[in-house]
């Protein structure tokens, strides 16, 4: 097992929270769009199932990201939805420190992202690419991987 | 206040429930559907919001009516919507005994539905439109004139 | 086809988002609700599905509004829903050049919203409202109404 | 670890699923809609959010109960909710072979349910009730507990 | 009837309303999350159905809470989910003038929450818990108790 | 262009909609599992958000497939998430007459869908993996290559 450099613990006041309602465009280009959103630098981008006037079922774009990346974030909204217009607000972001290192299962080698408050390592997470890739390779259950993962983790 | 001839109960075998996934029609058409399909006889519709392969979040149609009335309602969707294809399945309807009666308030006269077991009114509910017009008319909240229908009802 | 006089690109400051979580009153006047905020100024209203304690299933109202409006609107939800008290916070709004023109199809004319960027259509929505109408009068689908505008849009 | 008695794989043919739209009916009381339902022998009970006409937002109830449960379950159904009638189906249930057992953490004993096929666990699953208790009384995160139970499972 | 002292009408520019996105926890938890949440003094704790990236359903966590209490609410939402990192923004809260009230219905006592506007009372709860408690003590509808209480409120 | 030979229109009786609730399951997860459901041979598959007891939120599975490749589904399901039962019922589906066709755009080569009624087009469907990777080479919006491909579907 090797260790990576850690990020550090910070707080961000940097970030903006961006948001669109869409009635008129249709599911099928909405992976689309995430797809683009992430690409342009977006750290988080999800859909939340929403009812507009007339009795739309409609969808809300939700995203998070620097104000540096507004513009680019907003020319792919306003070039790849029907909406006219794009909200945003202010948001900060707590992260804590992270670190990532890799655990070799009996399935091959797994990174696991951690999570650390105080130099105690208080969550982590296999990396879920990596599962898939050995479930697959293995023939076995993606849960069978993270098990694996787990038990090594202790 | 006076009593219409009351509805009794039964249970219904001849019923149909219709569904559709719908991850391309834009939100914007799908008030319009619904409204087609209460035309053709559909005795209720719906929509869920779903989430369908390739990051799509979508919506289900679904929809009640009666064996006689699915041509009717198979050609709207297929019309109105841009599915190539509809599923259904039969289901049972119980229905409790119900009449109408309509109760004087401060406000005007609206309507009450009450449901009935064992000639019990165990249900009472004004109805929506009655209730609309009558806050509109005075002015008043609407759940003020719920509240006064509540009042009467004892 | 005429054109309309262009509602310039902009950024609006002084926007607000409002909302409120119900666990307690009905959807059936959620409808209602919805219409006298829209009446009171409210540029966008709508609803999501919550959880909230309890196990109760319930709905996040949120709207957007000015800071001019924020007594009306805050009046109307005191008034009809159960709600005691109102969230809101500052947002951004930056909304495209817009204009409207009239397109004639083989069903009638239908106004056509259109967004620019520097003096470019790069959107173009037919009105739903002009749309819908055509298609009741000629007893055509609606999407075929889209879909002559769309013809036209070249 | 002791090992209790397994309960056969099976497939029951004698399920109905229940299900009511709800419009009318406050979020609030829905919680208690569900416990009444659990103690009414419903084997599974869940609201799923849905959008009605007039632009309502509503929850559909579902259940699963066996055929001789639908009567109560009505009963319920009918006297604690808004509803004026009841929608059902049959469906089959096929459920694996289930046994638990107790595994012994640094925490304290938790029951852990098994699901076999062939003779041959795959899958075990923590109870949540036993988990919680001992996050509480150990005062530690509940997913260090269920964390403690995965290691011993192997 | 006995009334108890008033809470004032105020604007509480104090607060923030965290959110976190969940793609990894698993729902079994979040009931147990919220519940320490509310212990630890968040005025409000909700979820809201999401989509995120690679197809994952997910869930997104919101709560309300002061300032103060922001470093306890952190503390759960790092330890008890799987989540790195936690977002919040500033939100005001405009709550009305409160009071609380007995009424003695046919059933027993039942406190009422009510909400004043200029010294007028516009609405009025009848508190959940209570009629919960009078439902079950006398074997009657819950929506029962809730009408016994709201024909006194007249 | 050139035609491919029709699938002629249909009604399918040999259908199952099998469905799963799942409160256990990581949302990470279930992309992985939908991919592998649709490996095995499953028409269609969805998620929809539901609330469990306990205040969980949760998700539901469901999806179709002939009575023939239950076993196969079963068998992901069981050993991919954390379930112990599955449902199922059986569903009728109704296929239109389909016909697939390429028409050529200013971007490239794009298969449409058509859906035929009386030997009458009334439904024509891009191919979305077509035009994703057409608004890739070419670097424009992917609704510009659906435009250019309504605008030949005339």
């Amino acid at each position: 097992m090797r260790s990576h450099p850690p990020d550090q613990e910070h707080t961000d006041d940097n970030m903006l929270k961006v948001e669109v309602n869409l009635d008129d465009t249709p599911g099928e280009w909405l992976g689309y769009v995430m797809e683009k959103l992430f690409e342009a630098g977006a750290n988080d981008v999800y859909y939340t199932p929403i009812y507009m006037k007339k009795n739309r079922p409609a969808v809300q774009l939700q995203l998070l990201c620097s104000q540096q990346r507004l513009e680019d974030v907003k020319h792919i909204i306003l070039t790849e939805t029907t909406t006219l217009g794009i909200r945003y607000y202010p948001i900060t972001v707590f992260r804590m420190e992270r670190r990532t290192r890799v655990v070799t299962t009996e399935y091959g080698n797994v990174t696991v992202k951690e999570g650390l408050q105080n130099d105690i390592v208080i969550k982590a997470s296999p990396e879920y690419e990596d599962c898939k890739q050995l479930a697959e390779t293995h023939q076995v259950p993606l849960k069978d991987v993270y098990a694996a993962v787990w038990r090594i983790l202790k």
